[in-house]
Protein backbone atom coordinates (compact mmCIF):
# COMPACT_ATOMS: atom_id res chain seq x y z
CA UNK A 1 0.00 0.00 0.00
CA UNK A 2 1.38 3.52 -1.21
CA UNK A 3 0.62 6.33 0.62
CA UNK A 4 -0.25 10.13 -1.12
CA UNK A 5 2.75 12.25 -1.23
CA UNK A 6 1.53 15.71 -0.80
CA UNK A 7 2.79 18.13 -3.78
CA UNK A 8 5.37 20.66 -2.17
CA UNK A 9 6.32 23.86 -4.16
CA UNK A 10 9.73 24.62 -3.91
CA UNK A 11 10.95 28.58 -4.81
CA UNK A 12 14.88 28.54 -5.34
CA UNK A 13 16.63 26.33 -6.92
CA UNK A 14 20.71 27.13 -5.81
CA UNK A 15 22.50 24.07 -4.18
CA UNK A 16 20.63 23.81 -1.26
CA UNK A 17 17.20 24.46 -2.84
CA UNK A 18 17.32 22.17 -5.58
CA UNK A 19 18.71 19.27 -3.43
CA UNK A 20 15.51 19.62 -1.16
CA UNK A 21 13.06 19.57 -4.24
CA UNK A 22 15.19 16.79 -5.70
CA UNK A 23 15.13 14.61 -2.31
CA UNK A 24 10.84 15.20 -2.45
CA UNK A 25 11.05 14.12 -5.77
CA UNK A 26 12.73 10.95 -4.35
CA UNK A 27 10.31 10.30 -2.17
CA UNK A 28 7.42 10.35 -4.44
CA UNK A 29 6.25 13.98 -3.72
CA UNK A 30 4.43 16.23 -7.13
CA UNK A 31 7.13 19.27 -6.84
CA UNK A 32 6.63 22.70 -8.10
CA UNK A 33 9.38 24.37 -8.49
CA UNK A 34 10.50 28.10 -10.18
CA UNK A 35 13.71 29.94 -9.74
CA UNK A 36 14.48 33.54 -10.61
CA UNK A 37 17.06 31.89 -13.51
CA UNK A 38 15.44 29.69 -14.70
CA UNK A 39 17.50 26.87 -16.69
CA UNK A 40 18.53 25.77 -13.21
CA UNK A 41 14.85 24.22 -13.00
CA UNK A 42 16.01 21.51 -15.88
CA UNK A 43 17.15 18.90 -14.15
CA UNK A 44 14.33 18.59 -11.85
CA UNK A 45 12.07 18.68 -14.76
CA UNK A 46 13.87 16.16 -15.76
CA UNK A 47 13.30 14.21 -13.02
CA UNK A 48 9.20 14.76 -12.65
CA UNK A 49 8.94 18.63 -10.99
CA UNK A 50 7.08 20.83 -13.04
CA UNK A 51 7.93 23.80 -13.64
CA UNK A 52 6.37 27.56 -13.46
CA UNK A 53 7.17 30.83 -14.84
CA UNK A 54 6.60 32.96 -12.00
CA UNK A 55 6.96 32.94 -8.25
CA UNK A 56 2.90 33.48 -8.19
CA UNK A 57 1.67 30.47 -10.18
CA UNK A 58 4.03 28.51 -8.15
CA UNK A 59 2.75 29.48 -5.32
CA UNK A 60 -0.90 29.10 -6.67
CA UNK A 61 -0.12 25.24 -7.63
CA UNK A 62 0.31 23.78 -4.21
CA UNK A 63 -0.41 24.55 -0.91
CA UNK A 64 3.17 24.07 0.93
CA UNK A 65 5.41 26.24 -0.19
CA UNK A 66 9.01 25.95 0.37
CA UNK A 67 11.64 28.78 0.24
CA UNK A 68 15.22 28.28 -0.10
CA UNK A 69 17.06 31.01 -1.36
CA UNK A 70 20.31 33.95 -0.65
CA UNK A 71 18.87 35.69 2.37
CA UNK A 72 15.61 37.98 3.31
CA UNK A 73 15.71 40.44 0.68
CA UNK A 74 15.11 38.15 -2.13
CA UNK A 75 12.86 36.23 0.12
CA UNK A 76 10.58 39.44 0.70
CA UNK A 77 10.86 40.21 -3.38
CA UNK A 78 9.80 36.80 -4.55
CA UNK A 79 6.82 37.02 -1.93
CA UNK A 80 6.42 40.77 -2.66
CA UNK A 81 5.71 39.94 -6.18
CA UNK A 82 3.26 37.26 -5.29
CA UNK A 83 1.02 38.23 -2.84
CA UNK A 84 -2.06 38.15 -4.34
CA UNK A 85 -0.75 34.10 -3.94
CA UNK A 86 -0.84 33.70 -0.60
CA UNK A 87 -4.15 33.55 1.23
CA UNK A 88 -4.03 29.85 2.46
CA UNK A 89 -0.92 28.84 1.78
CA UNK A 90 1.47 27.60 4.26
CA UNK A 91 4.72 28.87 3.61
CA UNK A 92 8.17 27.72 5.16
CA UNK A 93 11.32 29.56 4.45
CA UNK A 94 14.41 27.73 4.65
CA UNK A 95 16.12 31.03 3.96
CA UNK A 96 19.39 31.84 6.25
CA UNK A 97 18.56 34.62 8.19
CA UNK A 98 17.90 36.11 11.83
CA UNK A 99 15.21 35.55 14.28
CA UNK A 100 14.11 39.16 14.03
CA UNK A 101 13.90 38.60 10.26
CA UNK A 102 11.69 35.44 10.97
CA UNK A 103 9.73 37.11 13.18
CA UNK A 104 9.15 40.13 10.98
CA UNK A 105 8.55 38.00 8.01
CA UNK A 106 5.83 35.52 10.01
CA UNK A 107 4.22 38.79 10.78
CA UNK A 108 3.75 39.97 7.06
CA UNK A 109 2.90 36.69 6.02
CA UNK A 110 -0.33 36.09 8.65
CA UNK A 111 -1.57 39.40 7.10
CA UNK A 112 -2.27 37.86 3.49
CA UNK A 113 -3.43 35.03 5.55
CA UNK A 114 -0.79 32.26 4.97
CA UNK A 115 0.54 30.19 8.04
CA UNK A 116 4.19 30.45 8.29
CA UNK A 117 7.29 28.42 9.63
CA UNK A 118 10.88 29.29 9.88
CA UNK A 119 13.40 26.86 9.32
CA UNK A 120 17.30 26.61 9.42
CA UNK A 121 18.87 23.76 7.62
CA UNK A 122 21.74 21.87 9.67
CA UNK A 123 22.98 19.77 6.58
CA UNK A 124 24.79 20.58 3.28
CA UNK A 125 23.32 19.82 -0.60
CA UNK A 126 24.66 16.19 -0.86
CA UNK A 127 23.79 15.10 2.90
CA UNK A 128 20.01 16.30 2.45
CA UNK A 129 17.77 13.06 2.69
CA UNK A 130 20.44 11.26 3.89
CA UNK A 131 21.55 10.34 7.48
CA UNK A 132 23.14 13.10 9.55
CA UNK A 133 21.28 16.03 8.47
CA UNK A 134 18.59 17.99 10.71
CA UNK A 135 16.34 21.11 9.91
CA UNK A 136 15.18 23.00 12.88
CA UNK A 137 11.50 24.74 12.64
CA UNK A 138 10.17 27.34 14.77
CA UNK A 139 6.51 28.94 14.66
CA UNK A 140 2.94 26.98 15.25
CA UNK A 141 3.55 23.27 15.95
CA UNK A 142 -0.26 22.70 15.06
CA UNK A 143 1.17 23.66 11.18
CA UNK A 144 4.63 22.08 11.94
CA UNK A 145 3.04 18.29 12.58
CA UNK A 146 0.45 18.95 9.98
CA UNK A 147 3.12 18.92 7.34
CA UNK A 148 5.92 16.78 8.87
CA UNK A 149 5.95 14.26 6.73
CA UNK A 150 7.33 16.40 3.87
CA UNK A 151 10.00 18.11 6.26
CA UNK A 152 10.99 14.48 7.15
CA UNK A 153 12.48 13.52 3.63
CA UNK A 154 14.94 16.62 4.16
CA UNK A 155 16.64 14.97 7.36
CA UNK A 156 15.55 14.80 11.15
CA UNK A 157 12.75 17.64 11.89
CA UNK A 158 13.16 19.11 14.94
CA UNK A 159 10.40 21.77 15.81
CA UNK A 160 12.67 24.16 18.50
CA UNK A 161 9.60 26.51 19.56
CA UNK A 162 6.55 28.31 18.54
CA UNK A 163 8.25 31.85 18.50
CA UNK A 164 8.90 31.49 14.85
CA UNK A 165 13.01 33.35 15.37
CA UNK A 166 13.89 30.53 17.63
CA UNK A 167 14.82 28.42 14.12
CA UNK A 168 17.20 30.93 13.08
CA UNK A 169 18.64 31.45 16.62
CA UNK A 170 18.95 27.57 17.05
CA UNK A 171 20.55 27.63 13.42
CA UNK A 172 22.86 31.07 13.65
CA UNK A 173 24.32 29.72 16.93
CA UNK A 174 25.12 25.83 15.47
CA UNK A 175 26.68 28.07 12.27
CA UNK A 176 28.83 30.27 14.34
CA UNK A 177 30.59 27.15 15.89
CA UNK A 178 31.20 25.75 12.35
CA UNK A 179 32.64 29.00 11.39
CA UNK A 180 34.76 29.00 14.65
CA UNK A 181 35.59 25.40 13.24
CA UNK A 182 36.09 26.49 9.56
CA UNK A 183 38.62 29.55 11.02
CA UNK A 184 40.16 27.09 12.85
CA UNK A 185 40.71 24.55 10.25
CA UNK A 186 42.14 27.13 7.59
CA UNK A 187 44.88 28.03 10.35
CA UNK A 188 45.50 24.54 10.77
CA UNK A 189 46.10 23.82 7.29
CA UNK A 190 48.08 26.95 6.68
CA UNK A 191 50.69 26.79 9.16
CA UNK A 192 51.37 23.10 8.31
CA UNK A 193 51.60 24.25 4.33
CA UNK A 194 53.80 26.88 5.24
CA UNK A 195 56.52 23.93 6.32
CA UNK A 196 55.66 21.57 3.25
CA UNK A 197 53.46 19.08 4.61
CA UNK A 198 50.54 18.08 2.58
CA UNK A 199 46.82 18.63 3.92
CA UNK A 200 45.49 14.87 3.42
CA UNK A 201 48.42 13.84 5.60
CA UNK A 202 47.86 16.27 8.26
CA UNK A 203 43.73 15.43 8.02
CA UNK A 204 43.86 12.66 9.94
CA UNK A 205 45.68 14.04 13.12
CA UNK A 206 43.17 17.06 12.94
CA UNK A 207 40.01 15.09 13.01
CA UNK A 208 41.71 13.52 15.87
CA UNK A 209 42.62 16.22 17.70
CA UNK A 210 38.94 18.25 17.17
CA UNK A 211 37.44 15.18 18.27
CA UNK A 212 39.44 14.31 21.11
CA UNK A 213 38.25 18.11 22.59
CA UNK A 214 35.00 17.89 21.57
CA UNK A 215 34.09 16.86 25.20
CA UNK A 216 35.04 20.19 25.95
CA UNK A 217 31.80 21.33 24.86
CA UNK A 218 29.74 19.37 27.17
CA UNK A 219 32.18 20.54 30.59
CA UNK A 220 32.04 24.22 29.10
CA UNK A 221 28.09 24.76 29.17
CA UNK A 222 28.35 22.91 32.96
CA UNK A 223 30.26 25.67 33.53
CA UNK A 224 27.75 28.59 31.60
CA UNK A 225 25.37 27.38 33.55
CA UNK A 226 26.36 27.34 36.61
CA UNK A 227 28.66 30.64 35.84
CA UNK A 228 31.17 28.68 37.88
CA UNK A 229 34.46 28.91 36.07
CA UNK A 230 37.55 28.64 38.52
CA UNK A 231 36.66 24.53 40.22
CA UNK A 232 39.42 22.20 39.22
CA UNK A 233 40.72 24.16 36.15
CA UNK A 234 42.82 21.86 33.99
CA UNK A 235 44.21 24.98 31.53
CA UNK A 236 43.73 28.20 33.14
CA UNK A 237 43.80 31.02 30.75
CA UNK A 238 46.71 32.84 32.11
CA UNK A 239 48.72 29.92 31.18
CA UNK A 240 46.60 29.51 27.38
CA UNK A 241 47.14 33.45 26.73
CA UNK A 242 50.90 33.09 27.53
CA UNK A 243 51.09 30.18 25.01
CA UNK A 244 48.92 31.98 22.40
CA UNK A 245 51.67 34.37 21.52
CA UNK A 246 53.65 31.68 19.65
CA UNK A 247 51.15 31.70 17.37
CA UNK A 248 51.88 35.00 15.94
CA UNK A 249 55.25 34.46 16.70
CA UNK A 250 55.11 31.09 14.27
CA UNK A 251 53.19 33.00 12.28
CA UNK A 252 55.66 35.85 11.48
CA UNK A 253 58.43 32.64 10.96
CA UNK A 254 56.55 31.15 7.97
CA UNK A 255 54.96 33.52 7.34
CA UNK A 256 51.36 32.52 7.99
CA UNK A 257 48.66 35.60 9.12
CA UNK A 258 47.07 34.86 12.62
CA UNK A 259 44.68 37.35 11.34
CA UNK A 260 41.73 34.91 12.10
CA UNK A 261 42.85 34.44 16.12
CA UNK A 262 43.59 38.03 16.59
CA UNK A 263 40.55 38.57 18.52
CA UNK A 264 40.48 35.96 20.32
CA UNK A 265 44.05 36.82 21.96
CA UNK A 266 42.68 39.91 22.52
CA UNK A 267 39.81 38.90 24.47
CA UNK A 268 41.84 36.15 26.25
CA UNK A 269 44.45 39.11 27.26
CA UNK A 270 41.10 41.24 28.75
CA UNK A 271 40.42 37.74 30.50
CA UNK A 272 43.47 38.08 31.63
CA UNK A 273 43.73 41.36 32.90
CA UNK A 274 40.40 41.38 34.18
CA UNK A 275 41.29 39.14 36.86
CA UNK A 276 40.17 35.12 34.92
CA UNK A 277 43.90 34.17 34.79
CA UNK A 278 43.01 31.12 37.12
CA UNK A 279 40.04 30.18 35.22
CA UNK A 280 38.68 28.27 32.29
CA UNK A 281 39.11 29.60 29.08
CA UNK A 282 35.02 29.19 28.60
CA UNK A 283 34.81 32.16 31.25
CA UNK A 284 35.39 34.34 28.64
CA UNK A 285 31.40 34.15 27.20
CA UNK A 286 30.83 36.70 30.01
CA UNK A 287 32.68 39.38 28.03
CA UNK A 288 30.82 38.81 24.84
CA UNK A 289 28.30 40.60 26.23
CA UNK A 290 27.42 44.03 24.49
CA UNK B 1 58.84 -10.65 34.94
CA UNK B 2 59.00 -6.92 35.95
CA UNK B 3 60.60 -4.89 33.36
CA UNK B 4 63.03 -2.33 35.09
CA UNK B 5 61.69 1.25 34.44
CA UNK B 6 64.12 4.34 33.51
CA UNK B 7 64.03 6.94 36.34
CA UNK B 8 63.19 10.22 35.07
CA UNK B 9 63.41 13.88 36.20
CA UNK B 10 60.81 16.60 35.74
CA UNK B 11 60.96 20.33 35.80
CA UNK B 12 58.12 21.60 36.60
CA UNK B 13 54.74 21.25 38.35
CA UNK B 14 52.00 23.24 37.19
CA UNK B 15 48.51 21.35 36.03
CA UNK B 16 50.65 19.29 33.11
CA UNK B 17 53.93 18.95 34.53
CA UNK B 18 52.30 17.54 37.54
CA UNK B 19 50.10 15.37 35.57
CA UNK B 20 53.40 13.95 33.54
CA UNK B 21 55.26 13.30 37.01
CA UNK B 22 52.09 11.53 38.37
CA UNK B 23 51.70 9.10 35.30
CA UNK B 24 55.59 8.07 35.49
CA UNK B 25 54.99 6.95 39.14
CA UNK B 26 51.53 5.70 38.29
CA UNK B 27 53.83 3.66 35.54
CA UNK B 28 56.59 2.77 38.21
CA UNK B 29 59.53 5.07 37.00
CA UNK B 30 61.70 6.33 39.92
CA UNK B 31 61.11 10.51 39.29
CA UNK B 32 62.30 13.21 40.95
CA UNK B 33 60.98 16.86 40.85
CA UNK B 34 61.55 20.28 40.53
CA UNK B 35 59.05 23.50 40.68
CA UNK B 36 59.96 26.97 41.34
CA UNK B 37 57.32 26.87 43.97
CA UNK B 38 58.13 24.54 45.91
CA UNK B 39 55.45 23.23 47.54
CA UNK B 40 53.81 22.21 44.89
CA UNK B 41 55.84 19.30 44.97
CA UNK B 42 54.19 17.67 47.83
CA UNK B 43 51.26 15.32 46.49
CA UNK B 44 53.69 13.75 44.30
CA UNK B 45 56.37 13.14 46.77
CA UNK B 46 53.04 11.66 48.57
CA UNK B 47 53.35 9.36 45.55
CA UNK B 48 56.94 8.33 46.04
CA UNK B 49 58.31 11.16 43.74
CA UNK B 50 62.31 12.53 45.27
CA UNK B 51 61.77 16.65 45.16
CA UNK B 52 64.83 17.93 44.66
CA UNK B 53 66.00 22.08 45.76
CA UNK B 54 67.49 23.12 42.78
CA UNK B 55 67.05 22.52 39.00
CA UNK B 56 70.63 21.59 38.96
CA UNK B 57 70.52 18.89 41.74
CA UNK B 58 67.02 17.93 39.78
CA UNK B 59 69.10 17.60 36.40
CA UNK B 60 71.87 16.10 37.93
CA UNK B 61 69.67 13.06 39.39
CA UNK B 62 68.69 11.63 36.12
CA UNK B 63 69.88 10.67 32.31
CA UNK B 64 66.49 11.89 31.19
CA UNK B 65 64.97 15.33 31.76
CA UNK B 66 61.39 16.72 30.77
CA UNK B 67 60.82 20.20 30.95
CA UNK B 68 57.24 21.30 31.18
CA UNK B 69 56.79 25.10 32.30
CA UNK B 70 54.89 27.88 30.91
CA UNK B 71 56.70 28.94 27.96
CA UNK B 72 60.08 29.47 26.25
CA UNK B 73 61.05 32.22 28.98
CA UNK B 74 60.80 29.69 31.76
CA UNK B 75 62.70 27.34 30.05
CA UNK B 76 65.41 29.23 29.12
CA UNK B 77 65.67 30.34 32.86
CA UNK B 78 65.91 27.50 34.87
CA UNK B 79 68.12 25.62 31.87
CA UNK B 80 70.30 29.13 31.99
CA UNK B 81 70.44 28.68 36.18
CA UNK B 82 72.38 24.76 35.67
CA UNK B 83 74.37 24.95 32.57
CA UNK B 84 76.55 22.69 34.58
CA UNK B 85 74.38 19.73 34.99
CA UNK B 86 73.61 19.47 31.25
CA UNK B 87 76.49 17.56 30.01
CA UNK B 88 75.47 14.21 28.71
CA UNK B 89 71.71 14.43 29.67
CA UNK B 90 68.94 14.02 27.63
CA UNK B 91 66.62 17.20 27.48
CA UNK B 92 62.82 16.95 26.20
CA UNK B 93 61.27 20.20 26.29
CA UNK B 94 57.32 19.69 26.30
CA UNK B 95 57.13 23.38 26.78
CA UNK B 96 54.45 25.02 24.47
CA UNK B 97 56.71 27.19 21.84
CA UNK B 98 57.63 27.68 18.14
CA UNK B 99 59.66 25.75 16.21
CA UNK B 100 62.15 28.71 15.61
CA UNK B 101 62.60 28.54 19.82
CA UNK B 102 62.89 24.75 19.41
CA UNK B 103 65.75 24.81 17.03
CA UNK B 104 67.63 27.20 19.02
CA UNK B 105 67.10 25.88 22.32
CA UNK B 106 68.42 22.53 20.61
CA UNK B 107 71.34 24.43 19.41
CA UNK B 108 72.10 26.02 22.69
CA UNK B 109 71.28 22.54 24.91
CA UNK B 110 73.63 20.75 22.15
CA UNK B 111 76.28 23.43 22.54
CA UNK B 112 76.54 22.15 26.41
CA UNK B 113 76.88 18.35 25.66
CA UNK B 114 73.10 17.79 25.89
CA UNK B 115 70.71 15.73 23.79
CA UNK B 116 67.66 17.35 22.90
CA UNK B 117 64.12 16.78 21.64
CA UNK B 118 61.18 18.68 21.74
CA UNK B 119 57.51 17.71 22.00
CA UNK B 120 54.05 19.03 22.06
CA UNK B 121 51.41 17.73 24.45
CA UNK B 122 47.70 17.14 22.40
CA UNK B 123 45.93 16.03 26.13
CA UNK B 124 44.96 18.07 28.32
CA UNK B 125 46.19 17.15 32.32
CA UNK B 126 43.15 14.66 33.36
CA UNK B 127 43.93 12.74 29.56
CA UNK B 128 47.70 12.27 30.21
CA UNK B 129 48.18 8.64 30.43
CA UNK B 130 44.94 8.05 29.45
CA UNK B 131 43.12 6.61 26.02
CA UNK B 132 42.88 9.68 23.32
CA UNK B 133 46.11 11.38 24.69
CA UNK B 134 49.27 11.63 22.12
CA UNK B 135 52.27 13.49 22.02
CA UNK B 136 53.90 15.07 19.15
CA UNK B 137 58.54 15.07 19.33
CA UNK B 138 60.80 16.08 16.89
CA UNK B 139 64.78 15.69 16.85
CA UNK B 140 67.09 12.98 17.08
CA UNK B 141 64.75 9.45 15.81
CA UNK B 142 67.75 7.85 18.07
CA UNK B 143 66.89 9.83 21.16
CA UNK B 144 63.47 9.27 20.69
CA UNK B 145 63.58 5.71 20.00
CA UNK B 146 65.97 4.91 23.43
CA UNK B 147 63.81 7.12 25.76
CA UNK B 148 60.27 6.02 24.03
CA UNK B 149 59.11 3.68 26.62
CA UNK B 150 58.82 6.47 29.14
CA UNK B 151 57.31 8.88 27.02
CA UNK B 152 54.61 6.24 25.85
CA UNK B 153 53.58 6.51 29.24
CA UNK B 154 51.99 9.53 28.60
CA UNK B 155 49.87 8.92 25.25
CA UNK B 156 50.84 7.69 21.70
CA UNK B 157 54.29 9.47 21.38
CA UNK B 158 54.51 10.56 17.44
CA UNK B 159 58.10 11.61 16.16
CA UNK B 160 57.23 13.98 13.42
CA UNK B 161 60.63 14.99 12.35
CA UNK B 162 64.24 15.13 12.99
CA UNK B 163 63.93 19.13 12.28
CA UNK B 164 63.63 19.90 16.12
CA UNK B 165 60.91 22.21 15.12
CA UNK B 166 58.53 19.98 13.93
CA UNK B 167 56.57 18.91 17.11
CA UNK B 168 55.83 22.35 17.56
CA UNK B 169 55.13 22.76 14.06
CA UNK B 170 52.40 20.46 14.46
CA UNK B 171 51.18 20.82 18.08
CA UNK B 172 50.82 25.00 17.15
CA UNK B 173 48.80 24.00 14.14
CA UNK B 174 46.08 21.32 16.22
CA UNK B 175 46.06 24.61 18.73
CA UNK B 176 44.96 26.89 16.17
CA UNK B 177 42.11 24.10 15.20
CA UNK B 178 41.31 24.12 18.81
CA UNK B 179 41.27 27.59 19.62
CA UNK B 180 39.14 27.96 16.06
CA UNK B 181 36.65 25.25 17.78
CA UNK B 182 36.62 27.73 21.15
CA UNK B 183 35.67 30.45 19.17
CA UNK B 184 32.69 28.82 17.61
CA UNK B 185 31.62 27.30 20.87
CA UNK B 186 31.93 30.68 22.83
CA UNK B 187 29.73 32.15 19.88
CA UNK B 188 27.16 29.55 19.37
CA UNK B 189 26.55 29.34 23.74
CA UNK B 190 26.83 33.29 23.89
CA UNK B 191 24.06 33.23 21.08
CA UNK B 192 21.38 30.35 22.57
CA UNK B 193 21.84 32.24 26.30
CA UNK B 194 20.70 35.60 24.92
CA UNK B 195 17.59 33.32 24.11
CA UNK B 196 17.56 32.08 27.73
CA UNK B 197 18.29 28.83 26.04
CA UNK B 198 20.67 26.71 28.57
CA UNK B 199 23.55 25.55 27.11
CA UNK B 200 23.86 22.03 29.01
CA UNK B 201 20.35 21.49 26.58
CA UNK B 202 22.36 22.62 23.55
CA UNK B 203 25.35 20.93 24.03
CA UNK B 204 24.45 17.67 22.28
CA UNK B 205 22.83 19.60 19.18
CA UNK B 206 26.46 21.68 19.15
CA UNK B 207 28.42 18.03 19.48
CA UNK B 208 26.32 16.54 16.90
CA UNK B 209 26.47 18.97 14.20
CA UNK B 210 30.43 19.86 14.90
CA UNK B 211 30.98 16.31 14.40
CA UNK B 212 28.72 16.10 11.08
CA UNK B 213 30.60 18.82 9.88
CA UNK B 214 33.79 17.51 10.51
CA UNK B 215 33.93 15.90 7.24
CA UNK B 216 34.73 18.61 5.44
CA UNK B 217 38.07 18.45 6.97
CA UNK B 218 38.94 16.03 4.70
CA UNK B 219 37.80 17.20 1.57
CA UNK B 220 39.27 20.76 2.34
CA UNK B 221 42.84 18.63 2.56
CA UNK B 222 42.14 17.73 -0.83
CA UNK B 223 41.13 20.54 -2.41
CA UNK B 224 44.04 22.58 -0.48
CA UNK B 225 46.89 20.29 -1.87
CA UNK B 226 45.31 20.28 -5.63
CA UNK B 227 44.81 23.93 -5.43
CA UNK B 228 40.97 23.20 -7.08
CA UNK B 229 38.95 24.75 -4.96
CA UNK B 230 35.66 25.55 -8.09
CA UNK B 231 35.00 21.75 -8.62
CA UNK B 232 31.66 20.63 -7.17
CA UNK B 233 31.06 23.31 -5.08
CA UNK B 234 28.47 22.64 -2.59
CA UNK B 235 28.29 25.99 -0.71
CA UNK B 236 29.05 28.74 -2.50
CA UNK B 237 31.47 31.32 -0.74
CA UNK B 238 29.28 34.15 -2.23
CA UNK B 239 26.26 32.74 -0.64
CA UNK B 240 28.24 31.82 2.86
CA UNK B 241 29.01 35.81 2.38
CA UNK B 242 25.91 37.12 2.51
CA UNK B 243 24.73 34.67 4.94
CA UNK B 244 27.42 35.66 7.13
CA UNK B 245 26.09 39.39 7.60
CA UNK B 246 23.32 37.85 10.20
CA UNK B 247 25.97 37.29 12.59
CA UNK B 248 26.51 40.90 13.25
CA UNK B 249 23.06 41.60 12.90
CA UNK B 250 21.17 39.06 15.18
CA UNK B 251 23.90 40.00 18.26
CA UNK B 252 23.01 43.24 17.70
CA UNK B 253 19.51 42.02 18.36
CA UNK B 254 20.21 40.05 20.97
CA UNK B 255 23.11 41.79 22.55
CA UNK B 256 26.04 39.40 21.98
CA UNK B 257 28.85 40.18 20.09
CA UNK B 258 30.57 38.67 17.05
CA UNK B 259 34.05 40.08 17.33
CA UNK B 260 35.69 36.69 17.17
CA UNK B 261 34.24 36.25 13.81
CA UNK B 262 34.97 39.86 12.45
CA UNK B 263 38.13 38.98 10.92
CA UNK B 264 36.59 35.73 8.64
CA UNK B 265 33.84 38.24 7.87
CA UNK B 266 36.34 40.57 6.29
CA UNK B 267 38.57 38.11 5.03
CA UNK B 268 34.90 36.25 3.04
CA UNK B 269 34.24 39.34 1.79
CA UNK B 270 37.98 40.25 0.66
CA UNK B 271 37.47 36.27 -1.20
CA UNK B 272 34.48 37.29 -2.68
CA UNK B 273 35.51 40.65 -4.33
CA UNK B 274 39.37 39.13 -5.50
CA UNK B 275 36.65 36.77 -7.56
CA UNK B 276 36.33 33.00 -5.13
CA UNK B 277 32.31 33.52 -4.74
CA UNK B 278 31.66 30.64 -6.63
CA UNK B 279 34.26 28.70 -4.94
CA UNK B 280 34.25 27.08 -1.53
CA UNK B 281 35.22 28.93 1.59
CA UNK B 282 38.57 26.49 2.60
CA UNK B 283 39.82 28.99 -0.64
CA UNK B 284 40.31 31.49 1.78
CA UNK B 285 43.84 29.68 2.53
CA UNK B 286 45.18 30.90 -0.44
CA UNK B 287 44.60 34.61 1.57
CA UNK B 288 46.34 33.76 4.61
CA UNK B 289 49.58 34.27 3.57
CA UNK B 290 51.89 36.86 4.47
N1 LIG C 1 24.59 25.35 0.52
C1 LIG C 1 24.65 25.08 1.81
O1 LIG C 1 25.58 24.44 2.28
C2 LIG C 1 23.57 25.57 2.74
C3 LIG C 1 23.41 24.92 3.98
C4 LIG C 1 22.41 25.35 4.85
C5 LIG C 1 21.63 26.43 4.50
N2 LIG C 1 21.81 27.07 3.31
C6 LIG C 1 20.98 28.26 3.02
O2 LIG C 1 20.14 27.97 1.91
C7 LIG C 1 19.93 29.18 1.17
C8 LIG C 1 20.30 28.92 -0.29
O3 LIG C 1 21.66 28.51 -0.36
P1 LIG C 1 22.28 27.89 -1.69
O4 LIG C 1 23.48 27.11 -1.32
O5 LIG C 1 21.22 27.21 -2.47
O6 LIG C 1 22.77 29.23 -2.44
P2 LIG C 1 23.02 29.46 -3.99
O7 LIG C 1 23.42 28.18 -4.63
O8 LIG C 1 23.95 30.60 -4.09
O9 LIG C 1 21.57 29.86 -4.54
C9 LIG C 1 20.98 31.11 -4.22
C10 LIG C 1 19.54 31.09 -4.69
O10 LIG C 1 18.90 32.34 -4.37
C11 LIG C 1 18.34 32.88 -5.55
N3 LIG C 1 18.29 34.33 -5.47
C12 LIG C 1 19.28 35.17 -5.06
N4 LIG C 1 18.83 36.45 -5.09
C13 LIG C 1 17.55 36.41 -5.53
C14 LIG C 1 16.57 37.41 -5.74
N5 LIG C 1 16.81 38.70 -5.51
N6 LIG C 1 15.36 37.01 -6.19
C15 LIG C 1 15.10 35.71 -6.41
N7 LIG C 1 15.99 34.72 -6.21
C16 LIG C 1 17.20 35.08 -5.77
C17 LIG C 1 19.23 32.38 -6.64
O11 LIG C 1 18.60 32.51 -7.91
P3 LIG C 1 19.48 32.51 -9.25
O12 LIG C 1 19.71 31.08 -9.57
O13 LIG C 1 18.60 33.23 -10.21
O14 LIG C 1 20.75 33.28 -8.94
C18 LIG C 1 19.41 30.94 -6.21
O15 LIG C 1 18.27 30.17 -6.47
C19 LIG C 1 20.80 30.26 1.80
O16 LIG C 1 20.04 31.06 2.68
C20 LIG C 1 21.79 29.45 2.59
O17 LIG C 1 22.31 30.16 3.71
C21 LIG C 1 22.75 26.64 2.42
N1 LIG D 1 47.17 22.46 30.78
C1 LIG D 1 46.97 22.08 29.54
O1 LIG D 1 45.82 21.83 29.13
C2 LIG D 1 48.12 21.93 28.60
C3 LIG D 1 47.95 21.11 27.45
C4 LIG D 1 49.00 20.95 26.56
C5 LIG D 1 50.20 21.62 26.77
N2 LIG D 1 50.33 22.44 27.87
C6 LIG D 1 51.60 23.18 28.02
O2 LIG D 1 52.28 22.74 29.17
C7 LIG D 1 53.01 23.83 29.75
C8 LIG D 1 52.62 23.96 31.22
O3 LIG D 1 51.20 24.18 31.29
P1 LIG D 1 50.42 24.06 32.68
O4 LIG D 1 48.98 23.83 32.38
O5 LIG D 1 51.14 23.11 33.56
O6 LIG D 1 50.58 25.57 33.22
P2 LIG D 1 50.48 26.09 34.71
O7 LIG D 1 49.62 25.18 35.52
O8 LIG D 1 50.13 27.52 34.62
O9 LIG D 1 51.99 25.92 35.25
C9 LIG D 1 53.04 26.73 34.77
C10 LIG D 1 54.37 26.17 35.28
O10 LIG D 1 55.45 26.97 34.80
C11 LIG D 1 56.25 27.38 35.93
N3 LIG D 1 56.89 28.64 35.64
C12 LIG D 1 56.36 29.77 35.12
N4 LIG D 1 57.27 30.73 34.97
C13 LIG D 1 58.45 30.21 35.43
C14 LIG D 1 59.76 30.71 35.54
N5 LIG D 1 60.09 31.95 35.12
N6 LIG D 1 60.70 29.90 36.06
C15 LIG D 1 60.40 28.66 36.46
N7 LIG D 1 59.17 28.11 36.37
C16 LIG D 1 58.21 28.90 35.86
C17 LIG D 1 55.26 27.45 37.06
O11 LIG D 1 55.94 27.46 38.28
P3 LIG D 1 55.18 28.03 39.59
O12 LIG D 1 54.35 26.89 40.12
O13 LIG D 1 56.30 28.43 40.48
O14 LIG D 1 54.34 29.21 39.15
C18 LIG D 1 54.48 26.17 36.81
O15 LIG D 1 55.20 25.04 37.19
C19 LIG D 1 52.65 25.08 28.94
O16 LIG D 1 53.63 25.35 27.98
C20 LIG D 1 51.36 24.66 28.25
O17 LIG D 1 51.18 25.35 27.03
C21 LIG D 1 49.32 22.58 28.78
Amino acid sequence: MTEEKRPVTVLGLGDMGSALAGALLAAGHPVTVWNRTATKAAPLVAKGAVAAETPAAAIAANELVIMCLLEDRSVRAVLGAAEEALPGKVVVNLTNGTPRQARELEEWVSARGASFLDGGIMAIPPMIGGPGSFVFYSGSREVFDAHRAAFDVFGESLHVGEDPGFAALHDLALLSGMYGMNVGVLQAFALVRSAGISAVEFAPLLNRWLTSMSGFIERSAEQIDSGEYGKDVVSNLGMQTAAFGNFPRAGADQGVSFELLAPLQALMERGVAEGHGAEELISLIELLKK
